[in-house]
């Protein structure tokens, strides 16, 4: 390797997408970015930061809205969000790292330098995990909520960039967690030594 | 490791999955079965080796023609391959193997062994490997041809299976070979080593 890598992990909801991230930027001994995406945007932006959190966990608004905010001559708040937070991802994109999700596989796509990745799992292991050490304020059936929360990344992620949410085609690997956290990473630290890049 | 592992891999036209797979078997120093499987099957049906590829080969017929066959009180001869193969697939399988194609994934679906493997490419690199190394009787635009191999494969699986071909969530890891055969066999063999059958 020696030369910047910068993996971009897409993830189901339950996969364990972030311990995953988590563990690979340790192993890589490069920046991870995850949460902290939404403090950056938020300095970029000028927007609250709980403000942005909670647009990225929104649906995207329809087209007939979206064309009466832009006929209004000012870009609805899910696309000045989706720029601000593009900017910053370019940004610390310039240096290796791990970016988990906001769609930076798409935001980097002229990179030559990215892996990308999606990490998904069996359904009932997405239950176990986000009722257990998830903290998601999960009413009623898990499974239905997990299948929620999957249906807004998705439509977010359709929407931003026009390619389907993962699918096998649009990334480098695709990894089932049931292999388990640390033996994840391990598959796709396998991939990053071998991954040739496009930058000297 | 230690205990059996039986490596499937199903792949894109092009794709080079079995040059990979053939790595990966040696790698692990275990059988190989891809086109052996066609031998092995004409001894278990009685069928001739060159009649049971063409069948592979070709889609499988509609449900009309089908149920006509059925009705008349023997199996199709689609069937009657996929089943041969089936017995075939689960007698290697005693052993640890690497088995290329042949629905073997949804055959050995209750086997707890089984680390299953997608492998795609670009479509420019499958261009370029089909009209290469591959020896295809190529008609016309070689993405064209491509496609349509790809096709009949979907076809085929998702008839056999009622799976889709190529779905990431049928898997255990999906990976884009555009990193290099070697390369991809390695990250496949990361993912052995950290498989946990549930055989002891």
């Amino acid at each position: 390797m020696g030369n910047r890598i910068i993996v971009t992990i897409g993830r189901e909801h339950g996969s364990g997408g972030r311990s995953i991230g988590r563990i690979l930027a340790k192993a890589l001994n490069v920046p991870f970015y995850d949460r902290e995406l939404i403090s950056l945007t938020a300095k970029e932006s000028g927007l609250a930061e709980e403000f942005i959190g909670k647009v990225e966990q929104q649906r995207h608004i329809g087209s007939y809205l979206y064309d009466m905010f832009v006929t209004a001559n000012t870009l609805p708040i899910h696309d000045q969000v989706y720029l601000a937070q593009s900017r910053v991802i370019e940004q610390v994109a310039r240096e290796s790292c791990v970016i988990v999700g906001r769609c930076a596989d798409y935001i980097l796509r002229d990179c030559p330098d990215c892996l990308n990745v999606f990490i998904y799992a069996p359904l009932e292991e997405r239950v176990r995990r986000v009722t257990g050490e998830y903290r998601d304020p999960v009413e009623g059936d898990p499974a239905a909520w997990i299948r929620k929360m999957d249906k807004r990344r998705a439509s977010y992620y359709n929407y931003m960039t026009q390619r389907d949410w993962g699918k096998a085609s649009n990334y480098d690997l695709c990894v089932n967690s049931r292999l388990g956290m640390e033996e994840t990473a391990d598959v796709i630290l396998a991939a990053c030594r071998h991954f040739r890049g496009g930058s000297e």
